[in-house]
């Protein structure tokens, strides 16, 4: 059997009761360590569920997924995937070749960002499609999130963005020469994405789909104890410093509802302008 | 402190070990037990943690919240909701009173039905908001799950429809007598869902968002041993039968990737018609 363990969102506690019974039973134990990470490392799950994991990279989960599936048509194999197991869609590649070997699959669901973000007090059901964000380089900026923004603004919905995370790359010149060197991981943080944001609008769009003004709350770590939420403007939330990885961000959509206000307002880097703005621009506006 | 701790989806096994922790030192313990349900029951719980749990039906959660408050600001009071604890507004508005009474809160979340839907293979970044389906009566039939279906169809997304759940209720008559006599618990079927969806198409609102040939999934007891998946026209999804509760649909959008169709194919009532209706309305017309 091929299972899929979500494992949640901030630390080794996260895993289920289930899912730390078939870590703690199986032939192998991989985690997948690229589409998203845990707020600790590798050497804690290791301690927590005393046995090794092997990381899988990117490379390994789509090219030698049939390394990771040997022999589960016998014995036991857990694939752990941070947060919950179908976020990616890497892992439906995984499964579909297990199918071609007529390996049983079961997934344990858990917890993922894309409803923990409701401890903002937004509700779930006036969420849109996700979108995510990558860093930009000087001559490649990726604008299709806006597009896709700008659906959910039409129709008065927040949206979730994912921030970009780098782990293990290279860098093209070490790529070039074949050498296995990769660079310090990089984690994006709200600050950073706010900017990204308005540089499309600022320079590239200009189609007033969300300005300096719109209000967003930026998130860090969530699940954790030391969960952090920062509610603003765009342009406040430029400058937010939410401390360490990892960040989040939702842009308000229009259709929202006071308790939204109301449970936000605690966050808000200024509350006084946070509600002058939703006054004006928000509050039964949906 | 008040924890709000989410159990996620199918049993007592699958709280966290974070949640279990919580649970087994809270002073008291409380199940929401109205927006959603485990396939298990109080009993099973109470024999898992080893000890007792209180079931917060709404009138409590609603109008009573101070006595599931009493003392947090001096002891841990655990508050277990199924899914992610900020699935339903309900929970948004005990903590907000929290707040003011100065008490400290944490969430715990865990899976909800909201990701675990990314099982059908259908990917997490092509839904759009989510509606909810309620039992219609003669002379009641809420229909404006329709017009947020719309929206989403407009831009080609998918649709999850949480079905409705009717526990602890009352008949008119033993309301207005006064007596404390509930019906017996009633979970919306994807079959009757899926005949609500037409009823409103055909009979009201007939503005074509979806036919008697749109593609959708029905899927029963997620996150379960025995979860089940169906795929196939909304006519064809009339007649399915899922078994033991708790279902949901997704309807689909037209923005999809050919994995989708490759993941859903196995769970085809008739895998024929569902890749012809597939490859005429479906694939790439995103």
């Amino acid at each position: 059997m091929l299972y899929l363990v979500g494992l949640g969102l901030a630390d080794e506690k996260d895993i289920t009761v289930k899912g730390l019974g078939i870590v703690k039973k199986a032939a192998r134990v991989y985690l997948e360590a690229y589409t998203a990470v845990l707020l600790v490392d590798q050497g804690a799950l290791e301690a927590f569920y005393g046995r090794p994991v092997a990381v899988a990279d990117r490379e390994t989960v789509e090219s030698a997924s049939d390394d990771i599936l040997r022999g589960a048509d016998k014995v036991d194999v857990a694939f752990l995937v941070v947060g919950d197991p179908f976020g990616a869609t890497t892992h439906s590649d995984l499964v579909l070749r297990a199918r071609q070997l007529s390996i049983p699959v079961r997934c344990i669901p858990n917890a993922s960002i894309l409803t923990a973000i409701g401890a903002t007090g937004l509700q779930l059901y006036n969420f849109g499609q996700t979108v995510s964000m990558v860093f930009f380089l000087d001559n490649w900026k990726p604008a299709s999130f806006y597009d896709r923004i700008k659906e959910n603004v039409s129709i008065g919905l927040h949206t979730l963005v994912l921030l970009d995370i780098k782990v293990k790359e290279q860098s093209l010149e070490n790529m070039a020469r074949g050498r296995n060197i990769y660079e310090p991981p990089r984690y994006m943080t709200v600050a950073q994405c706010a900017q990204q944001m308005l540089e499309i609008e600022d320079d590239v769009k200009q189609e007033g789909v969300y300005t300096r003004e719109s209000l967003a709350v930026g998130v860090a770590r969530m699940g954790s104890e030391d969960q952090k939420m920062v509610a603003g403007t765009l342009g406040q939330l430029c400058h937010a410093d939410l401390g360490r990885p990892l960040h989040s961000l939702v842009l308000l959509g229009r259709r929202t509802h006071d308790l939204e206000r109301e449970f936000l307002e605690e966050y808000a880097v200024d509350r006084e302008s946070f509600n002058a703005v939703w006054n004006k621009d928000y509050g039964g506006k949906g």
